[in-house]
């Protein structure tokens, strides 16, 4: 059988990037439940909201609201997706525990993302874990449409490498290759993965999974086989991405869970605690949740 | 990357296993229409329908009909389901290529599903294979509950092996192992996969899959590492299983051609061809089906 890495990292990033699609407004409370019941479940790291403007993503308005009312459970990292310094600024007054920075791999979905060239949020970037430095807050770095652009096609490999080498130059130790519009294959997650990992041995590599078009689940295993440790994914396949047309979800947490359990991985997770915060969300967001485990439940004997 | 096989046989068993279960009649030119545009998408192997008895699945009652009026196209092999030895003389006069038969390694199960214990449903498999050779009618085995039963939970891989070494015993060379109810994770598949092997290091291995909990891709996936080389799914995930609490689907055919075809396997299938069929067949069956690839469509680039 194929080998696994000894640990994985799941990052819960249903708080931020699962709800900042969602058209309706969630209550601050139902945020701070949320977030709060995911700490108690097992996870190491939450992403648990982003400092950008209020006015790109209403939903997350109440950024700063939400980091001070949760309850900070010990050995949780509180994560926030940071666009730039100003957004820094607020997550450190926030004390978010670890910046997400974003930077898109293609030219076309960057412009109409942040409206900048990629070399422009290459720049701002570069500030950014400059200005983080001295107020020693972690940084990672998210490099989105890794694999596919949906106004480009796929993304040439070398792009993606170049950017992790400015990355790894800036002096960051942990980059996640999105993608962003569940597009990617597993052999492409592999290549990629193998790619990184030769050029980049002490990079920590995660991966930032879609189920779009069905693959979120097996690009994990594909990308655990192949150089990531680390594996993004939202609580009931929350999410998905205003940019990308036909983006219809992240991965679902539960079922990763599920799957690495089976390996005698992500053990610290309490599946049926999972299972229980998901079979709420539907209220939550006023609609109903594409997740088969969710749907199914784990299976159970049922009696003869 | 882990090792793939140089080739996997994709056997397409929407009309069977996916329609068996639609409790709205499907019209017997429609079943044809379907069979002959699977033909033509590229599939080596259809499962085309069933000869059970018509009072235990009136789905499935034209199936000398089905045989009779359908286009056959050479390369591929029309394979039935086939119950008894009254099911072989009717497939044997419907001119089927291949019998499939099935035994499930649940007592609870089994007697459900046929009302006979499993050493009686494995004395009579004997029979149909006796029966079925002087016909030169090519047979394999489907082992159905092989990793979970509803009822009793995890099938001890011991009952399996057992199983398999009866079917070698009888000169079979093709057994499948059936995530009836898809609740087996991708380390179960492979783990019974590689004891197979082990033990059986001639037989022709097939894995029958199931997506109940987004297990569908990644258990295939895990196969064809660990010795599985033929695939069982439904085009748009079709089907479930009627004695299975919660069952609903099939694995989704397009979505293991888009992730073998990452591979560079599968090319003799028409993707494309495969999507269209899809698109039309909830118009079929009278309701929506669950297939991510179908809903996103193949990524192809938008202008911008």
């Amino acid at each position: 059988m194929p080998e696994l890495p000894s640990e994985v990292l799941l990052v819960e990033v249903g708080p931020r990037d699962g709800l900042q699609n969602e058209k309706q407004f969630v209550p601050t409370a139902e945020k701070v439940r949320l977030i709060n019941e995911l700490s108690r479940a097992g996870f190491a790291r939450i992403e648990a909201t982003s400092f950008v403007s209020p006015k790109a993503v209403p939903q997350l308005a109440d950024a700063g609201e939400v980091m001070a009312a949760i309850d900070r459970v010990p050995g949780v990292q509180y994560a926030a997706l940071i666009p730039n310094e100003r957004g820094l600024a607020r997550a450190l007054e926030a004390k978010v525990d670890l910046a997400n920075l974003v930077v898109v791999a293609s030219e076309s979905f960057n412009q109409r993302n942040v409206k900048m060239s990629v070399r422009e949020s290459m720049d701002q970037l570069r500030q950014v874990v400059r200005a983080a430095e001295p107020a020693a807050m972690p940084v990672t770095v998210v490099i989105g449409t890794a694999y596919h652009c949906p106004f480009e096609g796929p993304t040439p490999p070398e792009r993606v490498l170049g950017l992790v080498a400015e990355c790894v130059d800036m002096g960051l130790e942990e980059v996640t290759l999105a993608d962003t519009i569940g597009a990617a294959n597993p052999y492409e997650v592999a290549a990629l993965g193998e790619a990184v990992r030769e050029r980049f041995p002490t990079v920590r590599l995660g991966l930032h999974l879609h189920d779009t078009r069905g693959m979120g689940v097996v690009n994990a295993l594909a990308g655990l086989q192949s150089g990531y440790t680390r594996l993004e994914s939202s609580i009931g396949g929350l999410g998905g991405c205003p940019f990308a047309p036909k983006a219809t979800g992240n991965a679902c947490t539960e079922e990763l869970v599920f799957m690495l359990q089976g390996y005698g991985l992500a053990r610290e997770i309490d599946l049926d605690a999972l299972l229980a915060i998901g079979a709420n969300l539907d209220t939550v967001v006023g609609h109903a949740l594409q997740s088969g485990l969710l749907a199914a439940g784990r299976p159970v004997p049922v009696s003869a």
